[in-house]
């Protein structure tokens, strides 16, 4: 038999491979490049530090304009060990010579762009070919002058991988073993299921690098198209990668990358001695975000919207007030959030009872139980049900409301002349005189 | 050799099982339940108007109070055939027949919390026999006055499924064989990878549902806490599931549910065979839900952000313009998007070129075809990469400042004595005496 009572009860899960994995960012370039925002120096700056504090061992950057260079610049002020910090660069000598030039820059990517419709429609080239010969002459390039590299495989989901992009992946490790192989899931095309072959097959694809060209180094870069790049980034550490490429947030070209804070918990809280970054400063990075860069942070989003750890439905609320192991995924404190009871139109009694005692006892700087069939907590819920059935409301009842309603039945109105008549598991009909026909919500649930 | 040019030629994948799938809607009872929003009466009417249109097959409602059953009646005036109207009851009697008491509804999902913190501390049950018998007799009784049934095996992901769930659901399916058993992944824990034991492994579960109890009717509905519920609800139909439940944006407890409109775009572009649904009403959905029920929505949200068919950086925008296979995952109309240029600081010569063009052509009336290299279009980059290059301009170029551009440059002063050299592949600097030492971004791609 099994039990989970508690966080620590939950089995851990182990990578198949077992593999070392890292995280590198890419929030201050593909991110940068999100249609609609602009991201400043200081920003990236910030961003850089956040990043450091997650402990995030990579990240990557233009180097063309003044802009890029003074971001550059000011971030190796920080004096941080880590995220590296790497360049960008087209396949072309001019491109690398601008990584070469800036100072502490060790490692960059070199753009491969491998479909079809990228290779003739976008750069105009005139053969699968003559492609080739231009990628695997700057990496020439950029190895010769000493710089670590990695191949950015471009639209790699779309593209004939058996026989043009396996090919090239192959003279690409034989000019160098160490590249990193980013596999570029570029339209988001990709999929996260065994059994799928390429173009889209995250699995087959990793698993053909790994197993067939000894490809030491294997990176994702995930698109979110179709709402799979977090499954596919995971589907690459779990068939072999030892990299993903990700932006905070999920920022990034069109509807953006994978989410980097929905990866970096689940490696913490669900895979076996996975414990090397830190998150408890993602909420604040979030809320950074929201206000200096101007994304939009829905209520629902995961491990930073607002609901992560809000509760407001009925038996919900009444679980978590148990035990809030009962509805959270994990401890609010691990990302930095806070619990957060709300009372709304589907509210049962345990929450109303839980924010008025708890209103109460501060209001009066007492210790009081609040049962939950005290008749002014019961008037209380009457007319905040009114207000839901009128059908006006549209909003949570704010704290302020229920100061106000604790002001009115528990101070200035001890006594409410009120006849209330409820069955032992509370599930029955509630009836006031002030308020007839008017039911308490008795569902309250989730599933 | 394989040549993708166009979304003609990329292959669809096949459901491994090939089974007919479908969908059922939880955005009025899961998603109303959302921390912070109330959805109305006359919201759940016009949400029921738009799942219709799409083809949604069933939702499911509350039938608790006045507000739950008049949305009902007024779904159920519309005269639709679908979505079919189910209800949604806790493992008693009473509960039960407050489902029997609405008209018109013949099938009810009942609640069967299966964890043992959902057991002990939620329910307070003294044992899980003593749930068991709850759930069987609920059922029974739902059976026995004539309605279909759905089991909601709630919090699975977390519980002791070989030794309590899997037999609960033998004498369920023993009970009522055509009952459809909701794999509830209520607080996010599964996990859509093959390999991966029960409780979280999505795969294990639905497979041994199917292959050892010969359930007919398998349904995950799945929690975003970690950021997998659509890749679980996709797992679901991979390894057999025949019904997915899910919310229209995700809305739901906490980081809700998987989102609708990322399902349907996956099973309606990727899945051979599959043309059921009807997307174009989605992007109106979302706006809807967005200025009536306050849902934000950020601009890289996959489906219905506002930048999905966005562009703004240089290769990017460039390659569109071209053909907008190279950077669009599907053609705009699909889901009634629209393709939409900015420029900003990321863009390069290409989209400016464009809007340019287009914005002269309306102003004149015209049909004028713009050169790259025209020194008036340089001009306006030069002063556009000049607001950037300050550090002081945060948001896109607007339409209203290219027209303005557009005036100063093309119309009132139609030729600017600037000095310029550019090369060939446009990768070079451009010099104005106007805006010294001002490069324009030679990157501009995204991988």
């Amino acid at each position: 038999m099994k039990t989970y009572r508690d966080y620590d009860d939950l089995p851990k899960i182990k990578l198949p491979y077992g593999q070392e994995v890292s995280i590198s960012d890419s929030t201050i370039r593909d991110g940068a490049q999100m249609p609609g925002i602009v991201v400043r120096s200081h920003h990236k700056v910030k961003i850089y530090e956040y990043l450091h504090r997650i402990g995030i061992e990579k990240l990557e950057t233009f180097v063309y304009n003044e802009r890029d260079r003074k971001a550059i610049s000011l971030m190796q002020d920080m004096g941080y060990e880590f995220p590296e910090i790497t360049g960008w660069a087209r396949a072309n000598p001019a491109d690398i010579d601008m990584v070469l030039d800036v100072d502490g820059i060790e490692e960059t990517g070199i753009l491969m762009s491998v479909s079809d419709p990228h290779i003739f429609d976008k750069m105009g080239l005139p053969s699968r070919e003559a492609a080739e010969e231009k990628y695997l002459e700057a990496l020439q390039y950029a190895v010769d002058h000493g710089l670590r590299t990695r191949a950015h495989i471009e639209d790699m989901t779309r593209a004939d991988n058996y026989n043009f992009v396996f090919p090239l992946i192959e003279k690409i490790i034989d000019i160098d073993p160490e590249c990193t192989i980013r596999i570029c899931d570029t339209i988001g095309y990709g999929v996260p299921f065994t059994g799928v072959d390429e173009p889209y097959g995250i699995p087959t694809i990793v698993r053909y690098l790994k197993e067939k060209i000894n490809v030491k180094n294997i990176e994702t870069h995930c698109h979110d198209d179709f709402g799979l790049a977090v499954p596919n980034s995971l589907a690459g550490y779990w068939h072999g990668a030892n990299w993903s490429n990700v932006t905070f947030l999920g920022i990034g070209e069109r509807s953006g990358n994978a989410e980097m804070e929905k990866l970096l918990l689940f490696l913490k809280r669900r895979i076996e001695g996975f414990d090397k970054y830190n998150l408890d400063c993602v909420a604040e990075f979030s809320r950074y975000m929201e206000k200096e860069i101007g994304i939009r942070i829905p209520r629902n989003k995961s491990v930073i919207g607002n609901n992560v750890f809000a509760h407001e439905s009925g038996i919900h609320t009444a679980g978590v007030i148990k035990n809030p192991f009962t509805y959270e995924p994990y401890p609010p404190e691990i990302v930095g959030g806070k619990r957060n009871f709300l009372v709304g139109d589907s509210s049962g009694i345990e929450v109303l009872r839980f924010k008025v005692q708890e209103t109460l006892n501060e209001l009066m700087d007492v210790n009081i139980e609040i049962e939950k069939n005290d008749k002014r907590l019961r008037s209380i819920q009457a007319d905040i049900q009114k207000l839901y059935n009128e059908d006006k409301r549209v909003s949570c009842i704010s704290d302020e409301e229920i100061l106000g309603y604790v002001k009115k039945y528990f101070m200035f109105n001890p006594m409410v002349r009120k006849e209330m008549h409820r069955d032992e598991d509370g599930e029955k009909e509630v009836k006031s005189e002030a308020t007839p026909g008017i039911k308490p919500r008795m569902h309250d649930t989730i599933d």
